[in-house]
């Protein structure tokens, strides 16, 4: 059959295929998304079942023979159009990494996945990271294990890391994180040489509906299409796509923290924006997926810290939260809200941290992670190594190991290689918006006026419409004409914050 | 491997299928509740997708040699006990069903019902019939081979209803609505010869927010339970189970007609009570299911109409009824709004009938549809027939196709011999209220109380628990202690009706 079917039919059974396993992820996406916002209480053990019984459906048939066959074959004969070939190419290396894994490895490793998760909860209560240890050693010897199996060039970690950021290296990393320390530090000092903010207005009583109302209305003025996607309240924020027409946000709120819920809805607008531009055309097919997840995280950064922490956004944006808040903020004038939400100060949470203090939390769980698959670590010196890291770095004492060590979900969930990503997407942001910014000088006078769509056009068309057509290091020298220049980080973050703190 | 097995073990292999393929049809389910909940409006063509993909799988499963060989040995063995064996026997008929129906058949069906859904949407949009006729004659043909496929002792028309009611008989049908008509059309006239009831208060304006807060409580009072399910808007009310631990209904408000939500609720929360009452143990098996459309329907009506619709049940709530809506309300007294909420008039939409001409509609489709399937009517003749019976048995004059034989969707999805489940539902409601009336005599006296705790537990223990244990004619034998009598039907409206209309 292989011999005689044309590529383009073939090309058109591997679509098929992989268009039918699509269906399938994304009919499991709705479930998880159900259940993180509608679930009924006791509808969850067989939800968890249903969802399994997807997975392991949608498992065999990529890793199914007939898949296989189709794949090999169009990849041998290396004769189709770009876009096509690319996509089967992504296909295949995704099909020859998950098969470099055994299926009873695999299945070892989700029971012991499931166990860590379940102990990292339970530690998470009792406040005590040796409740979590024995099950993280466990699991740091599989991504070992997985890391080897995988095959790396340099470094174990680099196998690790290239499920979510293809092609990033230990090399690149460690240069990347040491040329930012030593001028993020200095600027750090800077701040810290300086007068405390005041952001207590930040943490009046703020009421969950107006909170709501403005969340939607500034969601709708960034461009999200409420016509290809909704929000909706969870416990944790996320963003989840079932295709580029049904992209679905959550937020949380706290009526006694603004900020929760405000920054929170921007960040995941930004992702969802990405998933929104991708191309329908490519549903199923790598080409209509996120190239990177440091590329997807850029986006929701750029929204999040470039336009919605800037002082042009909340030119246009302030006067109106002024009307919906009027006894929270009514004494409160723009620049000392402009500095609130851009207070920096070193903490012990990173999901709370700053735009400057951020980058530390990333580092620390990278080097330790690097020790951890390298073997110079073992999950029982965590803590410990932990702690001194927070004090070196951010001259802060952890007060215990929630606080701590045992604040990620990440490694529970078996994911090691994910926390450089956070950093890349915030250099990635930086150098985008420059871009951007560069072709279009007026995008201040824009945003000051409301007018976010030249921002929203030009992702568009420089990262959203390619997918996985290109590689996060290509797609950025496409869109900016450079490989990632962190220099556009600390050029912005210098810029933002000598205006704020008057140095 | 089958004659090494125990049949223990081989059971579990065919639970372990079945409930795998449950699993996939409840994923489907809870992507089509999506669909008519939440689904933002662009979503709509990869939504289909997603649910026609997971249909294609679980029927690729359901047809399979694997899960085939496994029953047809534990079929052949007869040797596990009386539930186990029950439950094979059940898949082993249903697999048995789906497969005198080659696939080349299924699709071809498929796509004529998909055609004539279209053509019934467009039909309704130009309110002309002749746009649906075309279409709905292909499928009646369609119907008649599906019939003489799956085969049938007296008449082609039970086959068809097989698949809602399975067992129930043309004879039987016949004979139980020639009992029912002439003493329903006496109760009729009787009726009519009386003073309309006003129940223009009815109609005033409601606002949506009380009617929902009001109609929570109602579902809440009945018993259902919101850990184990939900209730959301759509366009048209309905009940989904996704296990016995997440059942879910929708309502509908109109700000302009009380009734529409209120007892829309009560009938969706009678379907739900039945799916949470569902053995959890059972999960994904026959014995997990309902055992019958009728039965299924039974439940539904008799807690909107012989509890939602009794004087006992608003006793008990109008007051409070009258607090939430004191403008609308407050000059009624309970007699005004107990005649109102029973008030009969032939009319030519059967979804909002009152309980006894209801069952004219539902005689005139049954006619009808005998007809087309035995050959003796086209699908040209429908609305000529259909106005001249609804002259003849109600006295009433169609205006239009709308309001005339374009009104149900049913046929347009392929579906014949469905309606007589609706009144087999009011008869079974009739005759186990009775039946748990004799065995609790103060059970008006629990009502006047709020109190419907003993009906659920009746039902629980008499219907719910045993899912397809029993088939629905043998289930009311054991609740009730005789077969199907719409004597019990005919006490219940005689006795109410006489007290509203005073005859």
């Amino acid at each position: 059959m292989m011999i005689t079917t044309s590529s383009i039919e073939l090309y058109k059974e591997y679509r098929s295929c992989i268009q039918r396993i699509a269906d399938i992820k994304n009919a499991s996406a709705v479930l998880q998304w159900d259940q993180e916002t509608y679930l009924p209480q006791k509808g969850a053990f067989f939800r968890g079942q249903q969802i399994a019984t997807l997975t392991e459906i949608a498992h065999e048939l990529v890793t199914g023979r007939k898949y296989a066959d189709i794949l090999q074959e169009l990849v041998s004969r290396n004769d189709l159009p770009e876009k096509e070939l690319r996509n089967v190419q992504l296909s295949w290396e995704e099909y020859t990494r998950q098969n470099k894994l055994n299926s009873r490895f695999v299945r070892a490793m989700s029971e012991t996945v499931s166990k860590s998760f379940h102990a990292w909860i339970e530690a998470r209560k009792e406040n005590s990271f040796a409740v979590f240890e024995k099950e993280l050693e466990e699991l740091v010897v599989f991504k070992k294990e997985e890391a080897s199996m995988i095959g790396y060039k340099h470094h174990p970690y680099e196998a690790l890391m290239d499920e979510f950021e293809k092609g990033c290296t230990v090399a690149f990393l460690d240069k990347t994180f040491n040329n930012l320390r030593p001028p993020l530090k200095n600027l750090l000092d800077k701040i810290g040489g300086k007068q405390e903010r005041d952001d207590s207005f930040l943490y009046l009583h703020y009421p969950k509906q107006q909170q709501w109302d403005f969340g939607i209305e500034i969601i709708k003025q960034l461009g999200f299409d409420f016509e290809a996607g909704r929000q909706d309240i969870s416990e944790h924020p996320f963003t989840t796509s079932f295709n580029s027409n049904d992209v679905r946000i959550t937020t949380r709120i706290n009526e006694n923290d603004f900020s929760s819920m405000l920054w929170g809805c921007i960040h995941e607008t930004g992702h969802a924006l990405y998933e929104q531009g991708l191309p329908e055309s490519e549903y199923g097919l790598p080409l209509g997926s996120y190239t990177s997840l440091g590329i997807h995280e850029s986006q929701s950064r750029l929204w999040e810290n470039n336009v919605g922490r800037s002082l042009p956004f909340w030119k246009h944006n302030y006067t109106h939260l002024q009307k919906v808040f009027p006894e929270q903020l009514k004494e409160i004038r723009l620049d000392q809200f402009y500095s609130a939400i851009n207070k920096v100060k070193p903490s012990l949470i990173r999901t709370e941290a700053d735009e400057l203090t951020y980058h530390f939390h990333v580092m620390i769980r990278y080097e330790l992670e690097k020790l951890l698959i390298e073997g110079n670590l073992t999950a029982h010196d965590i803590p410990a190594y932990w702690n001194e890291q927070y004090a070196k770095y951010l001259d802060i004492k952890v007060t215990d190991d929630k606080h701590g060590c045992l604040q990620d979900v990440h490694w529970s969930h078996g994911s090691f290689g994910y926390f450089p990503t956070y950093s890349l997407g915030s250099f990635y942001a930086a150098q985008l918006f420059a871009a951007c910014k560069k072709q279009n000088p007026a995008i201040y006078v824009y945003m000051e006026n409301g007018e976010t769509k030249v921002l929203l056009e030009w992702l568009r068309k420089n990262i959203h419409q390619y997918g996985k057509q290109y590689n996060s290091n290509e797609l950025c020298e496409k869109a900016t004409g450079e490989h990632l220049n962190i220099q556009y980080f600390l050029d912005y973050a210098l810029d933002k914050y000598r205006n704020i703190y008057k140095f």
